[in-house]
């Protein structure tokens, strides 16, 4: 029931998805069944090919994220975390309200034992052609020196297995390359990430290496993450605005990767941007199915054990 | 002698600002007379036109600031902050050492009293054809909500005086519009502005409003700002290299707008780009001229008294 233009978006972007899973893969839809089955008949697909459980609350974009959650447990969203606590469902994605997602994982399938603080992480466009990702991108405003070395881990383990790049390369976003540039927080990370054997660490970049391949996992807080991302999106907009056509800003498009990824907790889950389309609940459920697949969490789960 | 492209870069700016100038302005140039004068001669101007102070050292773009600055006294960067602190100049711009520019402002104008850190502001193209600005862009890469209040007086002064805009409208830069939303930093600085009259505060921006005209002047601290500025000088390269011709990317095009002044110390001083052109040293000197004959320092004196 997530997102701008749910259900109906979600319904077409499930049947995309259908077609692209093994037999033995089953997508389960959560929400208001009255609102979108009779969106699937309409579609000309079978609605027996999905499972369904039936909700009928809805947690709003605007809704306190805490608050909310607590309040409507019979929303997608908790409903969703409930079955992927008890393990009934292997992922859980969802474009609805981001805080809600947040603290619906945290609250449920729980952090991963030794991560301080899971992290909220991006796909990030390579000029080049390739893809890389960035994190934090917004789920921890402020941070430790600690829990960004953990964030490099957690990306580097993404990249290697869900994006299959070999021994990505982890930097530390910074304002400048040397070694002893920075503010106080990425000053006091740049030491733990250089002697540090969880990852590939290659040193500092800065706001104009994001596109580069300098790095294939770029590692801030989520503050810092968040202007980031929401200031290429916007380049991005403006590309399409004026109708600049172009193979590396099409690659901006959030639609072809799916969601942000929740590292850290014990389960796969992805969040959706809330004007998800049908192509982005497409991908989002293949982005989680590759999480399932390659075994991201029980490959975080031993690193940090 | 300050850039990559020193003395030459610097000497056809100098002519082609000498053209715009009034026959009251004058300009002088500060450095290896026997490198540039020659050049004054071959582009076929009179280089008795400008008043000339020569100097013997030269501080390296890679050089510490601190220690450079004091050994080498007689490099353009120091002489000119000299002739500056004693009344001899009335602003001093160079493209040189960024670090030592900054360095050197606080050591020899000093900060204005009342202000608690000086800043580096950055022009920013509007899409809907104007510029705005954002600061702090990398001079402080960890502030104080008190620090970050008095940004948003600074900026609103240049904003008002310097671009002529009228009743500037400043904005904090955050990770959502909501009052509640941000980081440590954010959290308690919107509360500052929110009361202040020292400008009209707009509430919290995000990094998707860079060019849109919810605020003119956009504060942050100098670590978002650097990271935010690079990304945002990578996008123009981007487009450049792939030969996007566009009137808003143009606008991107730092040459067009000069320098980064410094705001807060006892002159005006304008930090130029490593890689100034002769447009963009023609447009630092014009800067210059205007942040004087605007009396903006006097102003930002008679604001923090």
């Amino acid at each position: 029931m997530g997102g701008d233009y749910a259900p109906k978006a979600n319904v077409l972007g499930a049947i995309a998805a259908h077609e692209l899973l093994s037999p033995d893969e089953q997508l389960v839809l959560i929400g208001d069944t009255a609102q979108f089955k009779p969106l699937i008949v309409e579609a000309g697909f079978d609605p027996d090919k999905f499972e369904y459980v039936h909700t009928d609350e809805v947690i709003g974009m605007g809704e306190h994220p805490t608050k909310a959650i607590f309040q409507k447990p019979n929303s997608s969203i908790a409903v969703g975390y409930n079955l992927l606590k008890e393990g009934k469902l292997d992922s859980f994605a969802s474009a609805g309200n981001s805080g809600a997602m947040l603290v619906g994982a945290v609250f449920s399938v729980k952090t991963v034992p030794g991560i301080i603080r899971p992290c909220l992480c991006t796909h990030v466009p390579k000029l080049s052609g390739g893809v890389g990702v960035m994190l934090d991108v917004g789920a921890n405003a402020d941070c430790k020196p600690d829990t960004l070395l953990q964030f490099g881990a957690l990306g580097s383990l993404y990249a290697e297995h869900v994006m299959q790049i070999n021994n990505p390369k982890v930097a530390l976003m910074n304002i400048g390359e040397e070694d002893e540039k920075g503010n106080m927080l990425s000053l006091a990370t740049f030491p733990l990430m250089k002697d540090t054997c969880l990852f590939q660490f290659v040193g500092n970049v800065e706001g104009r290496d994001l596109f580069n391949d300098k790095a294939d996992v770029i590692v801030c807080d989520g503050f810092t993450g968040n202007v980031l991302l929401k200031l290429a999106e916007s380049f991005y907009i403006v590309t399409l605005k004026k109708g600049i056509k172009d193979e590396f800003f099409d690659r901006f498009n959030y639609e072809n990767y799916g969601g942000s990824p929740v590292l850290g907790v014990n389960a796969p889950v992805i969040i959706g941007h809330g004007i998800s389309s049908p192509l982005a609940v497409k991908n989002m459920i293949m982005q989680s199915r590759d999480m399932i697949a390659t075994g991201l969490v029980e490959k975080i789960q031993a690193a940090f054990k």
